[in-house]
């Protein structure tokens, strides 16, 4: 842990040698998410959804239809936003030891809006590129009205903590002479395949994510 | 959408056309995720967590340690859980239409704990049985003390709604003509190879669960 922690709401509680409050460990796991997870209070009741996310400079940007429910509340109340790439199984000798590797972080704060056009639509660009690097150039870029039909959101990183478990088995002493296979089973979201659309066979296919495996 | 949603809070109100009710659609999607985020309230904050599950019947399941701050906080009150698979990038003539193809699940309700041994002992089998398929029987089963220092908690499936889009490109007619590759870059959780622990080589490797994969 290079970084104390932000607040008592980014300490780790439970197995507290799994976390990291440093920036670039936070920087790095929030950059392979094209998803995250926001916890957000509403009409009374708590809510999870999922969104489409993604990271420039100090923030965790995140965009909605203007007359969305999500982006409205987000606006006015504090949140939380869970990021989780899930990295494999453990498979012990032990049912009690199985455990998974994973890199996940969480995130506090309340959301602002970016209205500036011209913020909105360098953001927008940037959101492109995350998804599919090289192709903002090729496609229409957003316009005018696209840009005020869409809320912009972004997140402040000040108060964020990421968690690891990146290791093996742990069995314990008398476990180990049972005979079965142990060790991890890798996991990782990987491109397959792509699908165009009719028409399009003679143009340059995109390439994934630099972070996104190949089948 | 063959079924009503069960309550307001499962409507949904944001391209309800993606929506779907039915046990059928809401199981599938559980019975694919290793991982479930967690949105509650603790100590006047929102917090979202994520956590193993599984399911069993119409229940979701996940466990921790007696100690946990999470299973203790959501035997106190409501939560939400989300499940997503993120299935594929929709890339789009026009920055605008881009979109992700993904199946998602959230679930509100309560959890309740489940203390039985002999129930404890059933769930955490079926749990070993999600992540490896056929292991089970080969592990050490948990003891009596690994069983009580665990907690079982499971939450009811009353008021559960999916969502999912799963399609291509939806360009307006006026970009049709852009000399951009267009459609759908799929995308798909997949095992790696194994990484056994030392000695292991004689045991009979474990196949994945079969929703996952193959690299």
């Amino acid at each position: 842990m290079s970084k104390p922690s932000a607040s008592p709401r980014t300490e780790v509680r439970r197995k507290p040698q799994r976390a990291h409050h440093d920036t670039a460990t936070v920087h790095a796991i929030i950059d392979q998410a094209l998803v995250c997870q926001i916890a957000f209070n509403q009409g009374g009741s708590v809510h999870c959804l999922p969104t489409a996310c993604w990271r420039e400079g100090e923030y965790l940007y995140i965009h909605g239809a203007n007359n969305s429910r999500l982006t409205q509340t987000l606006l006015e109340e504090e949140c939380a936003v869970s990021i989780t790439h899930l990295d494999g199984l453990v498979l012990a000798r032990s049912a009690f030891h199985h455990a998974m590797n994973y890199r996940s972080v969480v995130i506090y704060g309340r959301f602002t809006a970016e209205d500036d056009p011209d913020a909105k639509a360098a953001a927008f660009k940037a959101f492109v590129e995350h998804v599919s690097p090289g192709r903002s150039p090729l496609v229409r870029p957003p316009s005018r009205a696209e840009l005020a039909g869409t809320r912009l959101l972004r997140l402040a990183l000040d108060e964020a903590v990421a968690k690891i478990r990146n290791w093996g088995v742990e069995d314990s002493e008398e476990d180990m002479a049972i005979p079965v296979w142990a060790g991890v089973q890798p996991l990782a979201l990987t491109a397959k395949p792509l699908q165009p659309e009719a028409g399009c066979g003679e143009q340059m296919p995109p390439a994934p994510p630099a972070f996104i495996g190949r089948a």
